[in-house]
Protein backbone atom coordinates (compact mmCIF):
# COMPACT_ATOMS: atom_id res chain seq x y z
CA UNK A 1 0.00 0.00 0.00
CA UNK A 2 2.92 2.55 -1.32
CA UNK A 3 1.28 6.42 -0.58
CA UNK A 4 2.56 8.77 -3.60
CA UNK A 5 4.93 10.36 -0.21
CA UNK A 6 6.88 6.76 0.02
CA UNK A 7 10.04 6.79 -2.46
CA UNK A 8 9.92 4.45 -4.77
CA UNK A 9 13.11 1.93 -5.02
CA UNK A 10 15.66 1.40 -7.65
CA UNK A 11 17.66 -1.82 -7.59
CA UNK A 12 21.02 -1.67 -9.39
CA UNK A 13 23.44 -4.49 -10.18
CA UNK A 14 26.88 -4.09 -9.60
CA UNK A 15 29.60 -6.56 -10.24
CA UNK A 16 33.12 -5.17 -10.74
CA UNK A 17 33.02 -4.58 -14.67
CA UNK A 18 33.65 -1.23 -16.06
CA UNK A 19 30.17 -1.08 -17.42
CA UNK A 20 28.89 -1.56 -14.08
CA UNK A 21 30.71 0.93 -12.77
CA UNK A 22 29.42 3.67 -15.47
CA UNK A 23 25.83 2.15 -14.96
CA UNK A 24 25.80 3.53 -11.12
CA UNK A 25 27.45 6.51 -12.19
CA UNK A 26 24.99 7.79 -14.58
CA UNK A 27 22.36 6.85 -12.69
CA UNK A 28 23.32 8.63 -9.74
CA UNK A 29 24.39 11.63 -11.85
CA UNK A 30 20.55 11.69 -13.68
CA UNK A 31 18.29 10.13 -10.68
CA UNK A 32 19.59 11.35 -7.52
CA UNK A 33 22.23 13.90 -7.37
CA UNK A 34 20.21 16.67 -9.11
CA UNK A 35 16.96 16.20 -6.69
CA UNK A 36 19.79 16.30 -3.56
CA UNK A 37 17.58 15.02 -0.48
CA UNK A 38 14.38 14.89 -2.63
CA UNK A 39 14.97 12.17 -5.24
CA UNK A 40 12.24 10.18 -5.85
CA UNK A 41 13.91 7.04 -5.35
CA UNK A 42 15.69 5.14 -2.74
CA UNK A 43 18.65 3.39 -4.17
CA UNK A 44 19.51 -0.50 -3.69
CA UNK A 45 22.61 -1.71 -4.66
CA UNK A 46 22.89 -5.60 -5.51
CA UNK A 47 26.14 -7.42 -5.64
CA UNK A 48 25.19 -11.16 -6.79
CA UNK A 49 28.44 -12.92 -5.26
CA UNK A 50 29.05 -16.31 -7.30
CA UNK A 51 28.79 -19.91 -5.19
CA UNK A 52 32.46 -21.27 -4.99
CA UNK A 53 31.44 -24.20 -6.59
CA UNK A 54 30.08 -22.57 -9.48
CA UNK A 55 33.10 -21.00 -10.05
CA UNK A 56 35.41 -24.24 -9.27
CA UNK A 57 32.81 -26.83 -10.94
CA UNK A 58 31.48 -30.03 -9.58
CA UNK A 59 33.35 -31.17 -6.43
CA UNK A 60 36.80 -33.95 -6.92
CA UNK A 61 39.83 -34.34 -5.77
CA UNK A 62 41.16 -31.52 -3.73
CA UNK A 63 37.92 -29.38 -4.55
CA UNK A 64 37.52 -29.15 -0.47
CA UNK A 65 40.65 -27.86 -0.37
CA UNK A 66 40.01 -25.19 -3.10
CA UNK A 67 36.36 -24.18 -2.40
CA UNK A 68 37.75 -21.77 0.77
CA UNK A 69 40.15 -20.09 -1.14
CA UNK A 70 37.77 -19.71 -4.02
CA UNK A 71 35.44 -18.16 -1.67
CA UNK A 72 37.65 -15.90 0.57
CA UNK A 73 38.73 -14.69 -3.14
CA UNK A 74 34.80 -13.85 -4.36
CA UNK A 75 34.10 -12.52 -1.06
CA UNK A 76 37.06 -10.26 -1.45
CA UNK A 77 35.70 -9.07 -5.01
CA UNK A 78 32.67 -8.28 -3.29
CA UNK A 79 34.01 -6.27 -0.89
CA UNK A 80 35.82 -3.81 -3.84
CA UNK A 81 32.18 -4.15 -5.64
CA UNK A 82 30.74 -2.53 -2.70
CA UNK A 83 33.33 -0.41 -1.22
CA UNK A 84 33.50 1.32 -4.84
CA UNK A 85 29.86 1.23 -5.15
CA UNK A 86 29.60 3.23 -1.94
CA UNK A 87 32.14 5.66 -2.49
CA UNK A 88 30.59 6.63 -5.55
CA UNK A 89 27.57 7.29 -3.97
CA UNK A 90 29.20 9.23 -1.04
CA UNK A 91 31.19 11.09 -3.72
CA UNK A 92 27.74 12.22 -5.35
CA UNK A 93 26.35 13.06 -1.90
CA UNK A 94 23.56 10.36 -2.32
CA UNK A 95 23.12 8.83 1.00
CA UNK A 96 20.04 7.08 0.93
CA UNK A 97 21.70 3.86 -0.06
CA UNK A 98 21.15 0.08 0.77
CA UNK A 99 24.10 -2.21 -0.24
CA UNK A 100 23.38 -5.59 -0.18
CA UNK A 101 25.64 -9.27 -1.19
CA UNK A 102 23.94 -12.05 -2.32
CA UNK A 103 25.32 -15.28 -3.08
CA UNK A 104 23.60 -17.02 -6.03
CA UNK A 105 23.48 -16.41 -10.13
CA UNK A 106 23.47 -12.96 -10.83
CA UNK A 107 19.97 -13.40 -13.33
CA UNK A 108 18.51 -14.76 -10.13
CA UNK A 109 19.60 -11.96 -7.26
CA UNK A 110 19.45 -9.27 -9.30
CA UNK A 111 15.59 -10.19 -10.24
CA UNK A 112 14.87 -11.61 -6.84
CA UNK A 113 16.34 -8.18 -5.46
CA UNK A 114 13.68 -6.67 -7.59
CA UNK A 115 10.38 -8.21 -6.30
CA UNK A 116 12.20 -8.56 -2.86
CA UNK A 117 12.14 -4.76 -2.51
CA UNK A 118 8.77 -3.78 -4.44
CA UNK A 119 11.24 -2.11 -6.91
CA UNK A 120 9.94 0.05 -9.65
CA UNK A 121 13.18 0.21 -11.74
CA UNK A 122 16.09 -1.94 -12.27
CA UNK A 123 19.52 -0.46 -13.57
CA UNK A 124 21.90 -2.98 -15.16
CA UNK A 125 24.88 -2.27 -17.18
CA UNK A 126 25.11 -3.73 -20.93
CA UNK A 127 28.43 -6.03 -21.34
CA UNK A 128 30.10 -6.75 -24.28
CA UNK A 129 29.08 -3.33 -26.48
CA UNK A 130 32.69 -2.74 -28.40
CA UNK A 131 34.39 -4.32 -31.22
CA UNK A 132 31.44 -5.79 -32.78
CA UNK A 133 29.37 -2.98 -34.85
CA UNK A 134 26.10 -4.49 -33.43
CA UNK A 135 25.66 -4.02 -29.64
CA UNK A 136 25.13 -7.77 -28.12
CA UNK A 137 23.61 -7.83 -24.29
CA UNK A 138 25.31 -9.50 -21.73
CA UNK A 139 23.48 -12.49 -20.49
CA UNK A 140 22.73 -10.49 -17.50
CA UNK A 141 21.16 -7.69 -18.72
CA UNK A 142 19.20 -9.47 -21.36
CA UNK A 143 17.56 -12.28 -18.67
CA UNK A 144 16.99 -8.78 -16.25
CA UNK A 145 15.47 -7.15 -19.70
CA UNK A 146 13.08 -10.00 -20.29
CA UNK A 147 12.11 -11.11 -16.54
CA UNK A 148 11.90 -8.59 -13.42
CA UNK A 149 8.83 -7.67 -12.55
CA UNK A 150 9.82 -3.88 -12.90
CA UNK A 151 11.08 -1.46 -15.91
CA UNK A 152 14.67 -1.79 -16.90
CA UNK A 153 17.59 0.62 -17.87
CA UNK A 154 20.25 -0.92 -19.78
CA UNK A 155 22.74 1.79 -19.65
CA UNK A 156 25.26 1.60 -22.42
CA UNK A 157 28.64 3.24 -22.28
CA UNK A 158 28.83 6.03 -25.28
CA UNK A 159 31.33 5.00 -27.47
CA UNK A 160 34.28 7.79 -27.60
CA UNK A 161 33.92 8.43 -31.24
CA UNK A 162 30.10 9.26 -32.87
CA UNK B 1 30.58 19.15 -28.63
CA UNK B 2 28.03 19.30 -26.34
CA UNK B 3 28.70 21.53 -22.95
CA UNK B 4 27.30 20.25 -19.94
CA UNK B 5 24.59 23.31 -20.25
CA UNK B 6 23.42 21.36 -23.59
CA UNK B 7 20.13 19.42 -23.02
CA UNK B 8 20.46 15.44 -23.58
CA UNK B 9 17.96 14.04 -25.79
CA UNK B 10 15.46 11.55 -24.44
CA UNK B 11 13.88 9.68 -27.81
CA UNK B 12 10.82 8.02 -26.68
CA UNK B 13 9.14 5.19 -29.40
CA UNK B 14 5.27 5.81 -29.71
CA UNK B 15 2.49 4.05 -30.89
CA UNK B 16 -1.48 3.42 -30.04
CA UNK B 17 -0.79 0.48 -27.55
CA UNK B 18 -1.69 0.80 -23.71
CA UNK B 19 2.13 0.02 -22.85
CA UNK B 20 3.28 2.84 -25.31
CA UNK B 21 0.74 5.52 -23.04
CA UNK B 22 2.06 4.10 -20.01
CA UNK B 23 5.70 4.37 -20.89
CA UNK B 24 5.25 8.05 -21.93
CA UNK B 25 3.38 9.28 -18.40
CA UNK B 26 5.65 6.82 -16.81
CA UNK B 27 8.54 9.47 -18.23
CA UNK B 28 6.87 12.40 -17.85
CA UNK B 29 6.47 11.49 -14.15
CA UNK B 30 10.35 10.61 -13.37
CA UNK B 31 12.27 12.47 -15.55
CA UNK B 32 10.11 15.74 -16.57
CA UNK B 33 7.57 16.79 -14.52
CA UNK B 34 9.56 17.40 -10.94
CA UNK B 35 12.27 19.88 -12.83
CA UNK B 36 9.84 21.57 -14.29
CA UNK B 37 11.59 23.73 -16.89
CA UNK B 38 14.80 22.48 -15.61
CA UNK B 39 14.72 18.56 -16.76
CA UNK B 40 18.10 17.95 -17.78
CA UNK B 41 15.81 16.20 -20.48
CA UNK B 42 15.09 17.80 -23.69
CA UNK B 43 12.24 14.78 -25.03
CA UNK B 44 11.78 13.84 -28.62
CA UNK B 45 8.64 11.32 -29.29
CA UNK B 46 9.17 9.27 -32.54
CA UNK B 47 6.38 7.61 -33.97
CA UNK B 48 7.05 5.06 -36.80
CA UNK B 49 4.40 4.73 -39.55
CA UNK B 50 4.00 1.34 -41.27
CA UNK B 51 4.56 1.57 -45.06
CA UNK B 52 0.92 0.69 -46.88
CA UNK B 53 2.82 -1.53 -48.67
CA UNK B 54 4.33 -3.56 -45.80
CA UNK B 55 0.53 -3.68 -44.38
CA UNK B 56 -0.83 -4.92 -47.34
CA UNK B 57 2.03 -6.98 -48.97
CA UNK B 58 3.55 -6.92 -52.01
CA UNK B 59 1.40 -5.78 -55.26
CA UNK B 60 -1.70 -7.73 -56.51
CA UNK B 61 -4.76 -7.12 -58.41
CA UNK B 62 -5.93 -4.20 -56.80
CA UNK B 63 -3.19 -3.47 -54.79
CA UNK B 64 -3.15 0.28 -56.65
CA UNK B 65 -6.26 1.12 -55.30
CA UNK B 66 -6.05 0.01 -51.86
CA UNK B 67 -3.02 1.16 -50.80
CA UNK B 68 -3.72 5.18 -50.75
CA UNK B 69 -7.36 4.16 -48.33
CA UNK B 70 -4.10 1.76 -46.05
CA UNK B 71 -2.35 4.98 -46.06
CA UNK B 72 -5.27 7.45 -45.36
CA UNK B 73 -5.90 4.94 -42.31
CA UNK B 74 -2.39 4.68 -41.47
CA UNK B 75 -2.17 9.10 -41.26
CA UNK B 76 -4.96 8.60 -39.02
CA UNK B 77 -3.55 6.27 -36.25
CA UNK B 78 -0.46 8.54 -36.45
CA UNK B 79 -2.18 11.81 -35.94
CA UNK B 80 -4.21 9.89 -33.21
CA UNK B 81 -0.98 8.76 -31.70
CA UNK B 82 0.76 12.23 -31.69
CA UNK B 83 -1.96 14.01 -30.79
CA UNK B 84 -2.55 12.20 -27.58
CA UNK B 85 1.44 12.44 -27.00
CA UNK B 86 1.11 16.03 -27.25
CA UNK B 87 -1.70 16.42 -24.99
CA UNK B 88 -0.28 13.84 -22.05
CA UNK B 89 3.16 16.37 -22.36
CA UNK B 90 0.54 18.93 -22.00
CA UNK B 91 -1.27 17.64 -19.12
CA UNK B 92 1.84 17.14 -17.03
CA UNK B 93 3.41 21.14 -17.95
CA UNK B 94 6.17 19.73 -20.55
CA UNK B 95 6.78 21.69 -23.24
CA UNK B 96 10.30 21.06 -24.60
CA UNK B 97 8.79 18.36 -26.71
CA UNK B 98 9.42 17.43 -30.50
CA UNK B 99 7.26 14.91 -32.03
CA UNK B 100 8.11 12.99 -34.99
CA UNK B 101 6.31 10.36 -37.66
CA UNK B 102 8.77 8.81 -39.70
CA UNK B 103 7.41 6.11 -42.21
CA UNK B 104 9.10 2.79 -41.98
CA UNK B 105 9.36 -0.24 -39.47
CA UNK B 106 9.27 0.80 -35.91
CA UNK B 107 12.58 -0.67 -34.98
CA UNK B 108 14.76 0.91 -37.63
CA UNK B 109 12.85 4.28 -36.99
CA UNK B 110 13.24 4.46 -33.49
CA UNK B 111 17.11 3.83 -33.67
CA UNK B 112 17.78 5.76 -36.68
CA UNK B 113 15.95 8.79 -34.75
CA UNK B 114 18.27 8.09 -31.45
CA UNK B 115 21.49 8.50 -34.25
CA UNK B 116 19.94 11.23 -35.88
CA UNK B 117 18.79 13.48 -32.10
CA UNK B 118 22.72 12.14 -30.76
CA UNK B 119 20.44 10.80 -27.98
CA UNK B 120 21.83 9.76 -24.47
CA UNK B 121 18.74 7.65 -23.49
CA UNK B 122 15.60 5.88 -25.49
CA UNK B 123 12.54 5.60 -23.70
CA UNK B 124 9.96 2.29 -25.01
CA UNK B 125 7.14 -0.02 -23.40
CA UNK B 126 7.49 -3.41 -23.30
CA UNK B 127 4.72 -5.34 -24.96
CA UNK B 128 3.13 -8.89 -23.94
CA UNK B 129 3.60 -8.84 -20.13
CA UNK B 130 0.79 -10.28 -18.85
CA UNK B 131 -1.63 -13.59 -18.82
CA UNK B 132 2.09 -15.46 -19.51
CA UNK B 133 3.94 -15.73 -15.99
CA UNK B 134 7.27 -15.01 -17.41
CA UNK B 135 7.25 -11.81 -19.09
CA UNK B 136 7.61 -11.34 -22.93
CA UNK B 137 9.39 -8.42 -24.25
CA UNK B 138 7.99 -6.97 -27.86
CA UNK B 139 10.14 -7.43 -30.68
CA UNK B 140 10.43 -3.49 -31.07
CA UNK B 141 11.94 -2.97 -27.53
CA UNK B 142 13.98 -6.46 -27.39
CA UNK B 143 15.53 -4.94 -31.18
CA UNK B 144 16.00 -1.16 -29.76
CA UNK B 145 17.34 -2.41 -26.20
CA UNK B 146 20.40 -4.47 -28.46
CA UNK B 147 20.73 -2.22 -31.19
CA UNK B 148 20.05 1.30 -30.33
CA UNK B 149 23.33 3.34 -30.09
CA UNK B 150 22.33 4.35 -26.27
CA UNK B 151 21.05 3.93 -22.84
CA UNK B 152 17.39 2.04 -22.98
CA UNK B 153 14.71 2.36 -20.88
CA UNK B 154 11.87 -0.51 -21.50
CA UNK B 155 9.27 0.55 -19.17
CA UNK B 156 7.01 -2.25 -18.15
CA UNK B 157 3.64 -1.46 -16.71
CA UNK B 158 3.33 -2.77 -13.26
CA UNK B 159 0.72 -5.47 -12.97
CA UNK B 160 -2.50 -4.55 -10.45
CA UNK B 161 -1.50 -7.21 -8.33
CA UNK B 162 1.44 -7.89 -6.87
Amino acid sequence: MATTVEKQVMVIGADESEQSAYALEWTLDHFFAPFGPNSPFKLVIVHAKPMPSSVVGLAGPGAAEILPIVDADLKRMAARVTDKAKELCATKSVTDVTVEVVEGDARNVICDAVDRHHASVLVVGSHGYGAIKRAVLGSVSDYCAHHAHCSVMIVKKPKTKH
